[in-house]
């Protein structure tokens, strides 16, 4: 979803809002959160996926009338807003059968994208004869509490409804309501997310197992919360992708961090660094470039799928410039390499997209992901700084996050003690390769929840679509996946027997 | 507690709420839900209970800082209250050893009563050398939200936050809390309830395994919602009470509510009506008559407890009646056995108690236990009218309640086919002459999901306090249920030391 000239006028403030949080390497530490989307912003961009034909008139759109409030009973509570939701029913066994459905949990954007870039569901579509279904999350997309998102984004009052909670009890009554709709009672679901979805997709079959058999959590890392994963977990991997990648390329980036720094404190010097990177506009200090050079190598790692390697491209770019030039000529070549041939680079202005405005709010409110830069990596330390974030979100919003609360409500602390005589059938699926695999669940928990990773994997690529390009490791991650999940819709169809036998 | 003179005064207007929604036989139908409660009001008066020797020294009372909203993130909910909790450290083995913990959870009233009441805990603090904790539920006792009832029970805005998520949530906390608090990372928690409390036990464990380990569910009816039970078990099952005490006494109460009508349609038939029953006020109609009289054959058969038994004590007052005498003067025989002599009966004024308050918005929000009468009982028909129940909660907080979000926020549809392959460690326990049993889990689900009933039991009764006088059947039901939950512990233990040694 673009948008429109006007709408970006009216957003100005969250643009700002947003561009403020993202600020990260200051003396004081990080604050930034990376993106938990199923695929990066740059890959959207230059993809085909958006036009596979994936997207045809086999996808209907419906709306359900949510509760704003599902835990309140006060009057407003009760309001409701038009929620959104895509079927796809061309693959469906019907419910006479109990034929499975596939229900994709949305995440933080609008649901247009992912109906082509979501795989997962349309590939295996005829192999469970499934129902497809795809909701979109609150408060993205059209599914927008308070008639409009200016309404919905105003402040902490109208933002309050918006979090994983409120989200979780959305999707089960969608999925109920589908089930009673089309006389589907005894249909097995199967919820599947990426990414921040992958968690809501994990989280909604622990706590609502009577609407969902089983969960395919792509990529989510429900344990990089609190103290549950070192905080420097996730630049620790951005740094081994990019020394696996090449040796040379690691260094040449560990290196150019103090020749930025030197440059800068030099007379002129950030007028030298915004002429060497070809910026937009003029460096307003040495962070700005340091930050965006830093998103990008971890935007690098996280979303470094094959074909392409985008880690590899970035190496390429920067192995491949003269030996004879300098360092920051080589971090140049490596921005060129990754971003292709531009009239400039760094600081393009851009409209904050609703991602970033949405994932700004769920950062400040829940989901304080407490990712830090500790020593031993490529990058500068930068400590996640809990104190400072506190506060730059109640500068932002006027109310502080709750850094506990994913770990109250959802759990997370000794998973394996917790969970292994409790719950079943859940895939937590990771690529090794992707920063936030750290704080995914990477150990089988017991014969029904499960660790499926790829050594070479990044983010979410088990439930992005599969293309004849793709690599053997990967065609096996979802092989190995689909083969669980028929597992547990074939003990549910023995036991739903048992149990009609029987009455 | 007892309400002070003032404050009865200052509740008139609730006195008025609470009675005007007791009111159940009229033509529209009932629309009178049974307290669940672990014992009856009848007994608390009599009862030698709360003279026990439990309530000592050894409990502390506490207070915790409890989120007003635990799933929004408005200015408002970040606001917090105090929450009273109690421990008793005397019988602990200490955090060193992992020893256990046992949290009692408040339910629909004060928890004063309930230290005394709960034997379950204190009696068998030594076996498990077992710290005690009890929570209070919030809008109770002194857990008051809003810095006063009055303020607290305004209206919907400051009652919408008075729900069962909340409640299990601020256990959820407050348990975390203590394990922080007292480095007791490792002891495993056993929630502990009855009846509503007994609900609130099986949710938390089945929403936050990481906090309880297990849950001894006293009297849950937790299939008591939506269509799980027909609808007039709970009056069938008192029918069946009285019937195996006395057939003549259940014929008699079966025939006298004709002879009620009777009467009361004749001149001066409620005057004529007033005396027999030696009623503390004329009866303005005969429908408050047959309610009281229904409401105290309920309670009979819901409390029936050993050693008195309080059915057949009504049944001894209903038979010993002179065999001359008419039939009224048999049922209200029956009504002075039950209460004792008393200068008046049936209409004695009573302030609305804590219970009478606090649930009848819990009814009327979330708890719709649609509790009608059918045919083939003692008792004139009475089908549970959902709307109009819905008009007289609307027409009493300005909202309706909503009846299905029980089951969809918890489940309970194909309960077995759900769970016998998720969760784990709750006992189920029930008294099958509890009119409420019927709305219990009366089958095993799994290994280690567990029913254990009595059939003379009824509600709540194994965890009342261990008495001399107890029947065989109850202690052994106890017996069972520490088995039980050692076993749940043993088996914690050993995973925890598998897990400590890997690592």
């Amino acid at each position: 979803m673009k948008y429109s000239p006007e709408f970006s006028v009216q957003w100005l403030p969250f643009t700002v809002m947003v561009l403020s949080i993202s600020i990260t390497g200051t003396a004081a530490g990080r604050f930034d959160i990376p993106r938990l989307s199923p695929i990066g912003g740059a890959i959207i961009e230059n993809s085909d996926l958006l036009s596979s034909a994936a997207v045809s008139d086999d996808f209907q759109t419906f709306y359900y009338p949510q509760t704003l409030d599902h835990f309140n009973y006060q009057p407003q509570s009760y309001a409701t807003f038009q929620q959104r939701y895509v079927m796809n029913f061309k693959y469906w066994g019907g419910a006479n059968r109990s034929a499975p459905i596939f229900a994709y949990l949305g995440a933080e954007g609008p649901l247009d994208g992912d109906l082509a870039v979501i795989g997962f569901l349309i590939d295996n579509a005829i192999r469970f004869n499934a129902l497809l279904v795809y909701i979109e999350h609150r408060y993205y997309g059209k599914s927008i509490p308070f008639g409009s998102r200016e309404e919905a984004f105003k402040n902490a009052s109208t933002l309050g409804y918006f979090n994983s909670a409120q989200a979780i009890a959305d999707y089960a009554e969608i999925i109920m309501h589908i089930k009673k709709k089309f006389n589907a009672f005894y249909s097995p679901v199967i919820v599947i997310g990426g990414s921040y979805g992958g968690m809501l997709a994990s989280w909604l079959r622990l706590k609502y197992p009577h609407v969902a058999l089983g969960a395919l959590a792509s990529s989510a890392p429900i344990l990089y919360f609190d103290k549950l994963t070192p905080r420097g977990a996730y630049f620790s991997v951005v740094t081994k992708d990019f020394k696996e990648a090449s040796e040379t390329c690691y260094r040449t980036i560990r290196n150019s961090w103090s020749v930025i720094d030197k440059i800068a404190s030099q007379p002129h010097g950030l007028a030298i660094l915004s002429s060497k990177f070809k910026t937009c506009e003029p460096l307003k200090d040495s962070f700005e470039l340091k930050d965006k050079l830093e998103n990008m190598y971890a935007g690098a790692a996280q979303y470094n799928s094959p074909p392409t390697y985008p880690v590899t491209e970035v190496c390429r770019g920067i192995d491949g410039a003269n030996e004879k030039q300098d360092i920051l000529s080589k971090i140049f070549a490596g921005v060129v390499a990754y971003r292709g041939n531009r009239s400039c680079y760094i600081n393009q202005p851009t409209n904050a997209s609703e991602t970033d405005v949405g994932w700004s709010w769920q950062t400040c409110s829940e989901m304080v992901i407490p990712i830090g830069i500790g020593k031993n990596t490529m990058f500068q330390t930068a400590p996640f700084d809990l104190n400072g974030f506190i506060q730059q979100c109640v500068s932002l919003y006027g109310v502080p996050p709750r850094p506990h609360w994913v770990t109250s409500y959802y759990g997370g602390h000794d998973i394996k003690l917790i969970l292994q005589r409790f719950g079943s059938n859940i895939i937590f699926s990771n690529g090794l390769r992707d920063p936030y695999s750290r704080g995914g669940v990477l150990e089988h928990i017991s014969e029904s929840i499960l660790a499926i990773h790829t050594v070479n994997g990044s983010h979410c690529l088990d439930i992005l679509p599969e293309r004849d390009s793709d690599p053997e490791w990967l065609v096996r991650q979802r092989e190995t996946e689909v083969k669980i999940i028929k597992g547990w819709i074939a003990h549910y169809y023995a036991d739903l027997k048992a149990i009609l036998i029987k009455h």
